[in-house]
């Protein structure tokens, strides 16, 4: 999708926190404001958000000097999370319906987004909760029988905290008997994107193999990504792509496809034709099946 | 109180919803967006944030080529409360206080609101609920106190469509035996917020003297207003004070005050110890009884 207007206020908030989250110093934090509110005249509108979150998180890091001012509360989401595991397990294994537990979870997780203002203060009532939570759009029985026809699945990650569930859905794709999964990561940090430390700290290393995205950005960009990437990209029988980020750069991809995410913005709420915090299992248009 | 960092691209968003109030050329509406965002470096912050939404809805209206976006919308907020009244009425007449019911209507009514991105749409069931509403913040044994002892009381409303609650206050207030009222309304046009034609089309001519503030802020700003409101401000023996504007703009003041409010933003929220949509009934220290 397109960047829309309403993202512009939004970039602009999202780099007072970022700013906010490396300092006190309420110079630095008007800087970056300043700095950003300068490159909006310039800013294109014909590529999608996440292409313009990272030319702005780029400025604000510069600016303040630090160039993951989340490390803390990314790490403080991984241990919450990874505390929740066992008994997560557990749900996920007495449920009827293992496999739908797991993409629940999956997409519970995804309330863990501090680009959107969401803190894992809250997310352990939102997690418990997630194995009878509705989905708004549920493409799930399409989605189960492309799993169990696929070898192959990429796994495009989001955030951190948010990828113990993502193991979790991970090592139920490996009952259904999915040979090989790849984990992709982002190259740097980016807001509280999963990186490669973020996913050995959970294990995930253990269930799938951990891919760099080769790129900074907080989304899947194909054009920025590594060759091989692409090469899973296209060779993969079936895609999981995690959060709004995921959902803005490829919705507009003819690939097999399934978007796991919670709806956190008006924009992305209308384009889905939902209400924003609705749960979301999309597969696009295309499936190959 | 002075503007915060985070009031920044809130102005931002407000301008961009009152461009496409106006029309739907999406030029314009990035148009605003750009020149919003270029005054933003020179914004100081020593200033309540009225005064700066003052300047940023001048620019825009200048930039659409309509200085009142929202006449519709206000038209239809008014019509939509006025056939309300009736009902409601009957609810304060039937309630065991009446002069807290009005006042909880009162606050519910302040719902309405453009600016932040609240609407009538909801609001029929908002205001019909408000008799049983709890007040997170009430100062109401202080203001029926403050109440009985006035004979003029300044009412500075805040929206069109909450003045028919307003209205209702007033009649209240009347059979409380405050012998002046005197109402007062914005200059011009801005955002949503009550001008003298709203006051006139739901009767508030009726029950109180219709005053302007001599200003087109969005809010009551002592030093834009006309010496009739100032010398109004300082003989009232109360003044109600409708909305966060006022609140914004008066807060810091040591007279009689009692604000009226729904915190619709985090920022406010935060000063006032209270969640977002919490109703507040909130007198200010320095209460001359």
């Amino acid at each position: 999708m397109n960047t829309y207007l309403d993202c512009i206020p939004c970039f602009l908030r999202q780099a007072l926190e970022a700013a906010r989250a490396a300092t006190d110093d309420q110079d630095i934090h008007r800087r970056v404001l300043n700095s950003v509110a300068e490159m909006i005249p310039q800013l294109p509108l014909d590529v999608t958000p996440p292409e313009i979150a990272q030319r702005i998180y780029r400025l604000t890091y510069q600016i303040i000097g630090n160039n993951d001012p989340y490390r803390e509360a990314k790490h403080l989401a991984n241990q919450k999370m990874l505390a929740l595991y066992p008994e997560l397990k557990q749900a996920v294994a007495n449920s009827a319906d293992p496999l739908l537990t797991a993409c629940k979870l999956a997409i519970a997780g995804n309330s863990i987004d501090l680009a959107t203002g969401s803190s894992s203060d809250d997310i352990d009532s939102i997690v418990r909760s997630a194995p009878t939570m509705p989905l708004a759009t549920s493409d799930y029985p399409e989605f189960r029988r492309s799993i169990e026809r696929s070898s192959h699945v990429l796994y495009l990650g989001d955030n951190a905290g948010e990828i113990v569930f993502d193991r979790i859905l991970i090592e139920e794709l490996h009952r259904e008997r999915c040979l090989e999964i790849s984990f992709v990561v982002r190259e740097r940090p980016i807001i509280n994107d999963v990186t490669r430390l973020d996913a050995i700290f959970v294990g995930l290393d253990r269930v799938a193999s951990i891919v760099s995205s080769g790129s900074d950005a907080p989304a899947t960009i194909l054009s920025q990504c590594s060759p091989q990437i692409l090469r899973l990209y296209h060779w993969a029988d079936t895609i999981i792509a995690k959060g709004q980020g995921n959902y803005e750069s490829l919705s507009g991809e003819q690939s097999n496809i399934f978007f796991f995410l919670k709806a956190k913005c008006p924009v992305v709420a209308r384009l889905l034709g939902v209400n924003i915090g609705d749960a979301i299992l999309k597969g696009i248009a295309g499936h190959r099946d």
